[in-house]
């Protein structure tokens, strides 16, 4: 079964998550209700080796760094601020001491850089190496970012280059500051972080938002070396996707002119109706259908 | 590494978990501040093949039972009210739909059983099968109940015989009718799960109270075909342990008795102050160091 087509399946079996529960499976995070101007964001990633990494070519430090590193990008990627999480890992019998001490550094590290506490978990036996991090975090209610607000005329943009997943995987930092400052000064319709490829969850937020987008290659900021059917079709760069209205955009450029910055944001496409579909267009002006495709891990 | 030894070194370096969080690493759950009157309850238990079960004996549906029943169990340990999991699953390439639909379905019956709701996840491709729950809970903080209130004097309670955790591992009932009963009417000082037998986790309560205990072989209850040996040191009975003032427990007692009920509590042991240590008295009145031992999953 590929992912997506199980992850649909577990929801619909899941049924709706009840009135408390502001958003289920389907976003980067479960959205509970905490207090009366604060949303709890709750979510779960695991790594696990052979699949995201293998452990010949990486430092221990930086797979707890990215064991890490991926969820905080879930709570950002929602407009909240990380808080806690629960660190579950399974130890190969053959693993030294030293090893697991180097995983928890660079847990620790990237925790005391983000004001995360580590609060629980659980200890196991495995025959890979496997760390499945579960993450919690507070965004206030008007911050809450989702995947499906995006409108028809939208701008769809991206926070920086988008990096080689496949080199610099291990060491990303997620995008906190930016979302946060985004979620407090503009209208965001929508926000998703790129772990997946950028055609996929561009996909998966015109999914969630009944609306159909178009995608301008020629318009995706590529880091040095990276092809653009890798940043299309292969995943992991975690740079923040998102949609808003063309006025909120303009605000957004202005300002960082004003401030003689230059821009983080680039645009890349725009939100259409459902019925326009998915759209990619290419360098010559030529449409193609998006593919749905992406780097799963499944 | 042997996982006390890591679970200690883990919790030293997490350090003090801020002072929204009344208890981190530690306990069955992690304890957050939620509202006046409730706590949030937050763990995370993770099942690995040929670690936890082995895939020819077992059900694909048993194994998403106890998936969930294994974290139900820690918040039911709390004294609280289970609410919300993610179920994080990784799955081998050779594994057919089928299978991968009927853990789906241990894992749905039981939260419908418990009225727990399936609000996110995260699905990978893994060589052998593991699943990994999260769980969000809630208690009263009157009903907290914690690991480490045992005072000297109390006794020491179990719920129901021990049963043996080979043989029936996979299809136990987690007790939280029970627990709650327990955090409604009594005065109960301190609770944990047996997730790791007897002794192991006589001596967790022991250690986070710095209190001692004596407990007493001929006193514990034994399901049909189970040694004694197994029961204190072989693990997953998922009975709860917990300890209470003499005056509740006969309280307890009395109340069983007036509603002509056979009271499934048994008190196998005492609570003694931390220089007398941990004793086992044997069937012949021999007292014994008890030994910190049990069954570890690492």
């Amino acid at each position: 079964m590929k992912e997506l087509k199980l992850v649909d399946w577990i929801r619909k079996r899941a049924g709706k998550p009840g009135k408390k529960v502001e958003t289920g499976i389907g976003d980067d995070c479960a959205v509970l209700g905490y207090d009366k101007g604060h949303y709890l964001l709750w979510a779960t990633d695991m790594l696990v080796e052979d699949t995201h990494f293998k452990l010949k070519k990486a430092s221990y430090k930086k797979i707890g760094h990215k064991a890490v590193a991926v969820n905080i990008s879930d709570i950002a990627a929602m407009g909240g601020v990380p808080k806690y999480i629960t660190v579950t890992i399974g130890i190969p019998s053959k693993m030294k001491e030293r090893a697991v001490g180097k995983i928890y550094d660079g847990i620790f590290e990237i925790c005391k850089k983000y004001g995360v506490k580590v609060v629980g978990g659980d200890t196991n036996k495995s025959s890979k190496l496997l760390i499945d991090v579960s993450i919690m975090g507070i965004v206030a209610r008007k911050n809450l970012l989702k995947r499906n607000g995006a409108r028809k005329g939208d701008l769809i943009l991206i926070t920086g280059p988008v990096r080689d997943g496949r080199k610099r995987h291990l060491d990303f930092e997620p995008r906190v500051k930016e979302a946060q400052f985004l979620a407090d000064h503009y209208r965001v319709s929508s926000m998703i972080d790129v772990s997946d490829g950028i055609a996929l969850d561009v996909s998966r937020i015109s999914s969630e938002s009944r609306v159909g987008c178009r995608l301008y290659e020629s318009a995706v900021p590529l880091a040095r070396g990276l092809s653009l059917k890798d940043a299309l079709y292969y995943g992991e760069s975690f740079e923040l996707l998102f949609t808003m209205p063309v006025k909120e955009a303009r605000k957004l450029f202005l300002s960082a002119r004003k401030r003689k910055e230059k821009s983080p944001y680039f645009v890349i496409g725009e939100i259409t109706s459902k019925n326009e579909g998915l759209i990619l267009i290419g360098k010559e002006g030529n449409e193609t259908p998006l593919k749905k495709e992406g780097f799963r891990h499944l």
